[in-house]
């Protein structure tokens, strides 16, 4: 007979939630397992979970949530959507006040916050966490950013820490990220982020590949270089191993995968939640363009047969080549510098209007272990943070300001050299735009505003006058004096 | 006594409310009008339209509705948002079946869709219309871009084609461009292209100024040139009169305007739609995220001093000068090119999944004359697609495919120019790597793929395989055989 005694609950069992719940076992917690698809739990039950005595499946939610003990806390690793909602209501009438219910999908950070409200009208502790770190950081130790009602934290800490990642100093790579929807905004800005670093690579990768003609044996050794300094991260990593990796007749695997990226919402999410709140995130959003034309597969090869490719062959010298492959790995760099400063724009206006009070050195350790963007650079981040709390942008940070003016050089370069030999490179050279554009004191927005002004009397500011004067001048000596109020053309 | 047989009522007179009066009115049709605020009605009577005869007043709603004959047109030019429920909610008790209300404003064409049925439900025929031309447009001729209720159409087809721009050869601005929310979601790809021009044009002039040191006459002597060939626009020509415009002390007056745009919504709503239909919409998001960045004034001073200001400055012989102008207009022209050429695949996919039926032809004959981007240039875009109106993509219209290609050069040696020296041309080189994209038969979307599959099982496709067959591969020789189903990291 089993009893209600078991430690926690989870629901979905695709790879994440399997391995998420191996994991919550191998740390000494019992759990309970349930799956929409019975076949699905009694094959984990079966297969991955076989001898563990303390992994109980259950085939209906009321067996399922009467093995836990109390307060029962139940994790689902759905579907984010309508999904999650229909597993809460089939959930409510089983739970009683204090229960928590975790939702640890990619949900909309809207959703966690409607969540949260609407459980806690009725007694039920919400929270919103992101997971990353794919199937191996479920299973090994995912970074964790949880939000949701704060009361539900102290119920959570313990599990949530004891299976999340570490850092190389011990500290978990998991904790409170803030109220209500806070803790899938921050995971959103992760995927974001984790977009712009694989289109960078990528766009690194092109270069290598289509204009300099290294073998795949070359760009390898590079990447695995490039992982021993300030680039070292699990997805330089993987891209070492991913260029090594041979394919059933020896060839390297990679030529033979399609170029036509998939994407799930959340780099999209990042890119809207950029405009809604009026911050230049763009090299995250040219990550997610890249991604929608590498989808236009067809409608590009028609292309290429129209207008011809449009790489021009590059040759040089072996001392030129080297050079330029130095260029490359100081460009990805500060590229990526640049990527992270936008992100961590987007979370600080975001923290203003929905009063998280975000912890932004508490979010770089999150992310220092375990997930797919874990980095020596997050290290940095955290210190830059840890060192001045209120730093307006970490741009401003002495290491990633002394970084980005070492490799300015280069980044002109690889940008020069890429625009005139046809290499695509959206992402890269967006951020060095933002970067020119970041620190100009004076940018050419006033003639924008000077034919906003012409065509829509939409009044201007002056350099001489205090900000919030407005002035319409009659440029055509036509137009009347009123000004554009209420009707925006 | 006024009877009840006004052609047309108007509500807010505002800027484009009162010039689109005074329009309407000079056409030969009566007109009604009423505000909010009486004193703005009373000084319109007595002021721009004084010694109209058939310009009435009206100082309540009842009285205002009284005053139209059946079925009653009633255009708002409101802010958008709720003021336009508000008053469709104040006006329905005295309104009948068959009435029309026309939504003349910057509205979403989400709410458009919603308008339209819940009017109809209602009996009342909604219009949702588009309206650009800036005040002399409203007052002129304004761009109209009608949708919403088709069986509105013919009873305000005579009154909005009247008032519309004419295109050079007499053909009205105005047509129906298709079902509930199509003409503001037309309105809206305009004003995002809108944004895509002034900041492309933002860009070149940088350069003029910032690094070839052209003086405001000799840009406006460039700007004027130009707008005699491919270039020929009203955005370009108004450039050229803001480039001589002189402030009260002689210098020009665009140099004493705050480097700060403003903007209203409808450039980032195309950012978003592109985001939600997967379209790279790049060069107008880059536009929306120049205009936010040039928001961050103080933080961009700080950043200045601390980073330095990042021109490098050009020097070269006056041929060589002479050279890159030539080079700058044939970016423009290019940029412009891959812009609209954007602009018009978001219209496509829209177009697909609301059902609208777009005509393409049609709508660059709207946007002929009368709106903030007419040019000469629409011309070549509605002949391309009456030439073929399945045509795949704007790019492939011979045109426009020789244009670019003559072009291309220029452009590329723009964006190299522009990198290795400091100037920001974040629209410019995004719409340079569009173009190197998308014309390439392989990107480096292959690693990013190979990447998803490495660290979330998400699965692949192969070159040499059918598309829709996908493939994981145990890269660590670690992971399980599961794949990525319901959960995605």
């Amino acid at each position: 007979m089993r009893k209600a005694d078991t430690d926690i609950g989870l629901i979905g069992l695709a790879v994440m939630g399997q391995n998420l719940a191996l994991n919550i076992n191998d740390k000494g917690y019992s759990i309970a397992v349930f799956n929409r698809t019975t076949k699905k739990t009694e094959d984990f039950i079966a297969g991955p979970a076989k001898g563990r005595e303390t992994v109980y499946g259950a085939y209906t939610l009321e067996d399922f949530v009467s093995l836990l003990s109390r307060p029962r806390k139940i994790i689902l690793m759905v579907k984010a959507g309508s999904v999650v909602d229909d597993f809460i209501n089939s959930l409510l009438p089983l739970l009683e006040e204090g229960d928590v219910i975790i939702d640890g999908g990619n949900s909309y950070f809207e959703d966690s916050i409607r969540r949260t409200k609407e459980l806690d009208a009725k007694g039920i502790l919400f929270v919103g966490t992101g997971i990353s770190g794919g199937e191996e950081g479920a299973r090994k130790g995912p970074s964790m950013m949880p939000g949701g009602n704060p009361k539900a934290w102290p119920i959570v800490k313990d599990i949530f820490q004891s299976i999340a990642a570490k850092t190389p100093d011990g500290k978990a790579c998991c904790d409170w990220v803030g109220p209500d929807g806070a803790g899938h905004f921050v995971k959103m800005v992760h995927n974001g982020i984790e977009y712009g670093d694989m289109q960078i690579i990528s766009e690194v990768y092109h270069i290598m590949k289509s204009l300099l003609g290294l073998s795949h044996e070359e760009m390898a050794d590079i990447f695995e270089q490039w992982n021993r300094g300030s680039l070292n991260s699990y997805l330089i990593e993987i891209t070492r191993d991913i260029l090594r990796y041979k394919d059933s007749d020896g060839t390297p695997l990679l030529e033979n995968i399609l170029d036509t990226a998939g994407q799930k919402g959340t780099g999209k999410w990042t890119g809207i939640e950029a405009l809604e709140h009026g911050v230049p995130v763009t090299l995250i959003v040219e990550a997610v363009f890249a991604r929608a034309l590498s989808a236009f597969k067809e409608e590009r090869v028609r292309a290429s047969e129209l207008f011809g490719e449009p790489v021009i062959p590059w040759s040089g010298s072996k001392e030129e080549k080297a050079k330029i492959v130095l260029d490359l790995g100081e460009a990805l760099l500060a590229s990526k510098i640049i990527s992270y400063a936008q992100g961590f724009m987007l979370m600080r206006e975001a923290s203003i209007s929905n009063n998280w009070s975000l912890d932004f050195a508490n979010i770089a350790t999150l992310w220092r272990a375990g997930c797919i963007i874990r980095s020596v650079f997050l290290d940095k981040i955290r210190e830059a943070y840890s060192d001045n709390p209120g730093l307006e942008n970490l741009l401003f940070a002495p290491f990633f300001k002394n970084t980005l003016l070492k490799a300015e050089s280069s980044w002109r370069r690889v940008i020069s050299l890429a625009s005139i030999h046809g290499i695509p490179v959206p992402a890269m050279s967006s951020a060095l735009s933002f970067f020119f554009a970041y620190r100009s004191s004076r940018l050419p927005a006033n003639m924008i505003q000077a034919q906003r002004d012409y065509f829509g009397a939409h009044t201007y500011e002056r350099t001489d006058k205090p900000r919030g004067q407005f002035f319409h001048t009659n440029w055509t000596g036509e137009g009347g004096a009123a000004t554009s109020g209420t009707y925006n053309a």
